[in-house]
């Protein structure tokens, strides 16, 4: 029996992980075989360049940052399994949890499966992510790369918005490809855009293709309305047209909100079941940071524990 | 004028500079002159070492750890001026903060002044503070030093019995000095505590020295009703009597609680104040982390970021 099960290693499952292992509890943390398409580690490992994780000042990379949280994670004791679940019950307590044909009790548990940005899945998309296709204008956007560049955001509702008007803090043009002819985003952030002399928006216009050696240096883009295919020079594609949160196995036993999020007490983790938390990405439809992660998995930790405290109470 | 102005540097201010400064926004830090009593870092600069920050798998001494997050800022245009902010004059846009005989406008604010741990103030607590004395179980309580001891906890609210609690898990022996002849802790936690057979309460106790050599060894406690005097080895005290928020200078401005902590909204650092956010421990009554205070760094910039640019607009 397991005091802890902590499923998905991202650095909020991670750092979850760091602290009960730490706190005496016994921790078992699933990494996920390519779950969510992903290999362990998260859509951090994806990203060649952390700069913004406080600690590390000269940046250091997204792999080696999880290495490094792993580490300290197994430690204080975590264990891991490299599997994935499948299936939770969670209508009374242990929670059973089902990986293929084996079966785990955990008196509690700690969800971090993490969400990973939408794609296009157009040709040149894998080459050149993290090569001049970024999925966060707050992590990559002011990399000195894209610096007097002609920036592309892919996308025309609250995310896409909010990226171009970042973006437009730095470089001097950004162009928003916008599938329909019109904007989805609240009126508000709508009428920033607009003003804004540094974007442009390209409506019924879509992303076709990325071109490049290296690095991204262009790519090709259609308008539906009249089929005339263009190509744009650029540095750097943003493409904000949303997340998909791995929630697909908790469907029915958790509260979901419409996008698929898992839905928490703010600034708790704590999910409607008790006993159940969640960290980071999962659960963030706002913040999605490495660092604001890993401090949710520091919480839903101290939760947990306090959480196992007060069910030792009654026995 | 200033773009965003931050008050603190712990983790939480520093976070806070990392994210505003690198997405461009003009970023004055106040690091303080001995603001609350405390050299700038703030309480981390007092842990000789911490275990638990995720990324750093063989542990960072908290000085250390506040100097790597300083340059880090620095490194994306943080300007930072050691002086101490006396006031804040937050009826209307642009803000204006106070130090001696300069002021200072922006357009917004982040406060991260921290909570000290409160103290006894007796004699050879200051020589064993961080060398047997703690004010921090979740941070301190497992380590080595303390293996096979005797541990103390000095306080009788919910915070002391929660660390008691959660020492018990690792050590043999926990005893409680309660000044009262009562605890102060909800009726919940009190029964955990007297159900414990790890947890000795002495009440009418309170502690009178702190004695050893390199590291404590012993401390003298007294009961109040007999006067008698007793000494107790042990290697490990951990002070839970509460937090003291830096918040003085806030009064009658910002919202705040009864203990002195800033009210925010759970999860977004924002304050009853558009315009001004907060982070870290002076807004945090529950988790004080150092990975914590950091995640809400991030938050309180994002937050900020996103109301300069509502604000743009307006203009």
């Amino acid at each position: 029996m397991n005091d802890v099960i902590i499923i998905g290693w991202g650095p909020a499952g991670l750092t979850a992980a760091i602290y009960t292992a730490r706190a005496g509890l016994s921790t078992l943390l699933f990494e996920g075989f390519m779950a969510g398409g992903l290999p362990p580690g998260g859509q951090l490992t994806l990203t060649t360049e952390v700069e913004n994780f406080p600690g590390f000042p000269t940046g250091i990379s997204g792999l080696e940052l999880m290495k490094q949280m792993k580490q300290q994670a197994i430690k204080f004791w975590t264990n891991i399994e490299t599997k994935t679940i499948d299936r939770i019950e969670a209508s009374h307590q242990p929670f059973t949890l089902f990986s293929w044909e084996t079966t785990y009790q955990s008196k509690s548990i700690i969800i971090a499966t993490g969400a990973i940005a939408k794609r296009l899945h157009v040709p040149g998309e894998n080459k050149f992510r993290q090569r001049g296709i970024s999925v966060c204008a707050t992590c990559d956007g002011n990399l000195p790369v894209f610096r007097d560049q002609t920036l592309v955001v892919v996308g025309g509702g609250n995310m896409a918005c909010s990226e171009a008007l970042y973006l437009s803090r730095f470089w001097k043009e950004i162009i928003m490809l916008v599938r329909k002819n019109y904007l989805r985003a609240t009126k508000i952030i709508q009428d920033k855009v607009f003003e804004n002399p540094k974007i442009h928006i390209l409506f019924n216009t879509q992303l076709v293709e990325c071109l490049g050696d290296k690095h991204l240096t262009s790519i090709k883009i259609i308008n539906t309305q009249t089929n005339q295919e263009t190509t744009v020079e650029t540095k750097g594609v943003f493409y904000a047209i949303g997340h998909e949160p791995n929630t697909a196995f908790l469907k029915g036993i958790l509260e979901i909100n419409d996008d698929g999020f898992l839905v928490t007490e703010a600034g708790t983790g704590k999910t409607n079941i008790p006993g159940i938390f969640a960290a980071g990405d999962v659960q963030d439809t706002k913040y999605r940071q490495a660092i604001t992660a890993a401090g949710s998995g520091a919480i839903a930790a101290i939760e947990a524990e306090k959480f196992l405290t007060s069910q030792q109470r009654n026995k």
